[in-house]
């Protein structure tokens, strides 16, 4: 049996090859081979499920989540009427390792916890998802992988790795292989969280919440566009000032997460890179053209750090790809469900991939 | 006598209404009281001079220096056949309030000096050299006024503080206003540096080296665009990768300087407005129509912080200013003569505004 905890339902309900019931749970991948060659004891996938499983397993939708974020968080696009309609799809929302749900730096015992946690790739997030998916599951099939961010990186990585599985994807605010700008970016950030002496190397007892605070404030700049901030938008999300906002919504928004898992997340998407699929030599053009899904790829018009210009060049790549730029000053948070404009743009996009075959 | 210690050459030509000689010096401000209200005793404006000043006094440029530079960093536009031709013009470089050179929390006694040095404004800064200038030179018409980044920022507050005084402005690659995303990316950078606890508060007897480390690799995502670093041309800089880049150019570039300095430099920048210029009642439009000057205001196409957006919308309300846009990926950096042909074409247009009346 790989499913366990499914919370509020019984046991017995989210076994592999039943109609389980939605809900949170998570999946045992027992002793789990990393990339880097480390192994992942009773490592543990998160996830929480939406809609049912229908009778020919034909409706299941996986959406990973993006950095730092946990299921719970990325839920704007579900909902009756919506294109992740639970009425219609089973809408699977698999955490990423490190993200504090899966295994991660803060819940994995010793002697692999906290700064001996392993690198963890995209790639694989992907292998666990595929577990939890088709042994979890019973599933063959894919009708949609979509994600936002780190989840376009996986979505990406999903139909490199699956060809013959996933029917349709839709990336939008992501690439396949981070960037060398985007790279430096991340060096940025993380320079502010682990300059704090508090942060100890990765071992320490209480969070290095300076750091934490200096990180999300580095973010900020980066997380929104200039003509948001020039336009003072955040009002909009209920702050009162910059100050507030850069308080209330950038530090509170990383000072819930621990320190380590953060860092492991950002080795992920520092290091993505869908040219390293197995099969295509290295080469991220070989991989992008190897993808047969159906692929609606999106870009934010003022994305800071997954530029519309380097996400149509990727899109350029898929066999067949429809590329569009969601038209918003809400930078790389244009995909986060925050500007109603903006997700109605996404919203409709997704009902018309999801409506084509 | 307000000229002292010019660099090699003898104290009695560097005299107010004499030619001086090229050469560093300092001008002595003596009691020299803040827009804070704070009076900085024995204040000293640095600068340095190219070319003699002629007969009649018209032919001084001046060309303030920009964020945590010396005058010796920004001498790539003077020279012979350049615009700015020292066998020409008589060009001063006033190093800013802060920069270490002119007074600096690094070079003033107790009980103003390190983390109680005052803060200093860009009109602060402009009345200073407005001072050396006049006392120092005895010149009342400026040819020019010319700068990068907050080097364009004092630009703008010469205008518009001696509209009279003033023939040309050419201020590249900066805004008369700081934007509020603009003081969002310095918050991250300020937040890197102060978070190192060596830091403390300001008082530390070490510079708090991981700090400014930390500060200099956010810098680093904003100081170049995205395609600068996808198309590695930092290598054309003489770096061998991008680690080598991060730590050789960006760290070595801020390791260089006091922290505190960092810091009160960086609070000018935050706090820049022109609007706030007296007679203006606080408004930025109407600063910026209030110059006489004849305006060449250019703008870096992909520079991520003085964005072309924002400085076109200023040029916008400079009568009869002329905006025009470097073609380039070299970001912010465009201005800062790294690129051969980004410095080519500010040399022609600074050429075009001097030959024109």
């Amino acid at each position: 049996m790989s499913l366990s905890d499914i919370v509020g339902t019984p046991r017995a309900a989210a076994i592999a090859g039943e109609h389980p019931a939605p809900g949170e749970g998570s999946f045992d991948l027992g002793n789990f081979v990393l990339q880097s060659g480390i192994t992942l004891r009773e490592a543990k996938l998160a996830f929480k499920t939406h809609g049912r499983l229908n009778a020919d397993k034909s409706n299941a939708i996986v959406y990973p989540t993006p950095y730092s974020a946990h299921h719970s968080d990325i839920e704007w696009p579900i909902g009756p009427g919506k294109a992740l309609d639970p009425e219609k799809y089973f809408i699977i929302v698999p955490d990423m390792l490190g993200n504090g749900l899966s295994s991660s730096p803060s819940n994995t015992p010793p002697p692999f916890d906290r700064a001996r946690f392993p690198n963890v790739t995209i790639q694989d997030n992907v292998v666990a998802q595929h577990r939890l998916v088709t042994e979890g599951f019973g599933v063959s099939r894919i009708a949609l992988v979509v994600g936002w961010s780190m989840g376009a990186q996986q979505t990406f990585q999903w139909a490199a790795s699956h060809p013959d599985m996933v029917t349709r994807i839709a990336p939008f605010c992501g690439t396949a292989r981070t960037t060398p700008h985007n790279l430096v970016f991340l060096e940025g950030i993380k320079a502010a969280l682990t300059v704090d002496a508090a942060w100890m190397g990765g071992w320490y007892e209480k969070q290095p919440t300076q750091g934490i605070r200096a990180f999300a404030r580095v973010y900020a700049g980066w997380g929104f566009s200039q003509p948001f901030y020039k336009q003072q938008l955040y009002r909009q999300l209920g702050f009162s000032s910059l100050e507030d906002f850069l308080i209330g919504f950038w530090e509170r928004r990383f000072l819930r997460r621990d320190a380590n898992n953060l860092l492991v997340m950002l080795w992920s998407w520092q290091h993505n890179d869908l040219g390293a699929t197995p099969g295509c030599g290295g080469n991220l053009e070989q991989a992008l053209a190897s993808i047969r899904a159906k692929a609606l790829v999106m870009a934010g018009e003022t994305d800071l750090y997954f530029t519309p210009q380097d996400i149509e060049y990727e899109a350029s790549h898929i066999p067949g790809a429809t590329f569009r730029v969601i038209p918003s000053v809400w930078g790389h948070q244009a995909g986060n469900g925050l500007s109603a404009v903006d997700s109605a743009f996404i919203d409709d996009a997704l009902k018309g991939l999801l409506a084509s075959t």
